[in-house]
């Protein structure tokens, strides 16, 4: 949808066409996200992106489009090994500018009623859990509310002349010679071809350039034509938790992280669990994103399990936060990430006149805008792109040819 | 069966077990290859992991043990801008020690009886062809019997106490936690877990380190536990065409490029389609390694397709060649590549105790007693390789973390 809303932004009477084999934008993996964002990373590149993309949404909403976002900051929780590896990099953070506070270990403890001592128990022992150190808790960074999100570039890129059309699922994409001999089986490799269009319940819908902004799905619409996606579809899953005993309500409502008076979204140390705070509907989102041994697979409705609470999170969140002993899900879904197992980091690039963006490896919300200024700046056959803020950002860096990431280090 | 042989040649009294679903070693993709050979490369990555198997072939047949190699050379032919390309990098290989020749296009037509205006005809015109203006021809290329060298590697596995099982299809990799705590559907993401073995035929197999070396077929092992492979399957077929016309046989048995007077292994300008000449049978065998628009996909038993070697790659190599005019294929068949689409080198890494080697994007053969020793020192957890020749390899530099190639400009 950012993408379709910057391409026609600067296409003005050019026409655009979104198709979604879903009823409504944003209602695949976007949907299910928990929709975080901050605007703090060591690689560069993830900081560009997001950091852009989040300063375009803070002046949307003061635009007065609300975006229901709400910066209650990210806290980490460290062990003291753990802390020590970051040391370096943070203080490199800090002289680019990136705000954040660190808390020492009494603090959290007074301040959250945090385990800080979880390593030293049975259960502790068992899981290879760390004693908390340490806490870095960083303000510019929160929560969104994707759908409002995803309708505010739709409403914008309909007020511009943009079509959509939902629920049409596109079968395959449409390779053809730029000159038919009329030959069985064309196109031959030595026949220059295009990307005519898509073709959908039968029809071919043409188009100048196509843009492949499908998720997990990419895969397989480029398969057939040979294209790489550069992702692998991963399922995670989420766990709402309600703060219906006062321990949970005294957490929820914790003072002095920010303006809202709100537990900051928080993440353990290893296994790095998240528990993501909902004031709104006075819950907590409580996930987990395992790598190893939690296969790669497309799934059409991939379903969280009952276990992977029972005895894969709860116990590790019980550990360090008592406070949710006797709590079960109230309610829990499933998406599924689509992984660049190279880098982790998003993948623009064009081949013929199409055009692919993805693999945003989980982190596709944050960045979407700036992802939607890059594709268009692709669809114009720019080298930089003009990222909010006007940051200028090469194209080619997210390309596979000339890729420049750099490399990340807070990985949640 | 390299990874196999040399980890067991370094392991003496271990045991090491090579398991196979096919009923023979090399009778997957490796059968199917062209077995072509060449130590050119631009690539120092490239060149280090061809060479030094190359030179390990040479030293095996020298000790005796016929692997069918014939020096027969390759030679690229290129148009005038094509050629101009390449110049600089060819100044750069030279300073390195590359031994070529550059041909003219009057003496290519006086020894090929190539036809150097292809550009000029309207079916050249209309296939986008090029006039030839040189032709680079490499000393250190040829091509070698695959099915000897994998009976190498086998004969010389078994002699040293190495076990194989063929026809044994793995259903799938173990992973199991460390230490079981007998919880319904462990490991979970808070245990130490560790590749326990694979399961065939519904038994398991243990074993301390896992190897999964099977080409294309590893994303369907890999996938279910959660790690990529780094490579994609593509169709590559190869056609045979019988030299039963004196013309035909003239071109077989050109004089001058090397000590068996036989054709090179020629590689046309755009599209590069591949003329092998095999004198032991008299064949000619053509293809044409096409990319965008041919489909990712894996299939057990991929099947030639007649319209490509008629419309496809006929109409190129008799605009060129015009000896095959009115020739057609005896025999044909296709096999897969496992494609890296990043760099299309090969991917050497471990996890947990599961190494996996693969992605040698077509290139394979000739590099395959390379990747066995590099395989060989990931399994003894050595940073460096020995690769035949003293030449020393970064291990990690066919990793994915510190992945560390150069990129290669000869592609054919």
């Amino acid at each position: 949808m950012a993408s379709a809303y910057h391409i026609k932004k600067r296409l003005r009477d050019g026409s655009v066409l979104l198709i979604d084999k879903l009823n409504k934008a944003g209602e695949g993996n976007t949907a299910k996200s928990a929709g975080m964002f901050r605007s703090f990373f060591y690689s560069r590149t993830n900081f560009y992106l997001a950091d852009s993309s989040i300063e375009f949404y803070r002046h949307i909403e003061k635009s007065g489009f609300n975006l229901g976002m709400r910066w209650i900051g990210y806290l980490w929780l460290f062990g003291e090994s753990q802390f020590k590896r970051i040391e370096l990099a943070l203080r490199k953070m800090e002289e680019r500018g990136g705000l954040f506070t660190v808390y020492d270990k009494e603090e959290l403890r007074d301040k959250l009623k945090v385990n800080i001592e979880a390593a030293e128990s049975d259960v502790g022992k068992v899981m290879n859990l760390a004693n908390i150190e340490n806490g870095l808790f960083v303000p510019k960074a929160g929560k969104i509310d994707v759908e409002k999100l995803v309708e505010f570039y739709e409403t914008e890129f309909r007020r511009m002349g943009g079509k959509v059309v939902y629920g049409a699922k596109v079968d395959r994409i449409v390779v053809e010679p730029k000159i038919s001999l009329e030959i069985p089986g064309e196109p031959y490799f030595w026949q220059d071809c295009t990307v005519k269009g898509v073709r959908v319940h039968g029809r071919i819908i043409e188009a100048k350039k196509i843009i492949i902004a499908t998720g997990v799905w990419s895969s397989e619409l480029l398969d057939p034509i040979g294209v790489d996606s550069y992702s692998k579809p991963k399922k995670r899953q989420i766990f709402v938790i309600r703060a219906d005993k006062n321990r949970l309500r005294e957490l929820l409502y914790v003072d002095g992280f920010n303006r809202y008076n709100c537990m900051p979204f928080t993440i353990l140390p290893e296994p790095r669990i998240y528990i993501r705070p909902d004031i709104d509907e006075e819950t907590f989102w409580i996930a987990y994103a395992d790598d190893f041994n939690r296969s790669f697979k497309l799934e059409e409705d991939p379903q969280p399990e009952e276990n992977y609470y029972r005895y894969g999170i709860y116990p590790v969140l019980t550990a360090y936060f008592p406070q949710f002993i006797d709590s079960y899900p109230i309610n829990a879904w499933a998406g599924l990430y689509a992984i660049n197992t190279i880098d982790h980091q998003p993948v623009i690039f064009e081949e013929n006149n199409l055009i692919v963006v993805g693999a945003a490896s989980g982190s596709g919300i944050m960045k979407a805008d700036s992802l939607g200024r890059i594709v268009a700046a692709v669809y114009f056959e720019e080298e930089e792109a003009e990222l909010y803020g006007n940051r200028r950002f090469n194209v080619s860096d997210l390309g596979i040819k000339k890729r420049r990431v750099e490399r990340e280090i807070f990985v949640i």
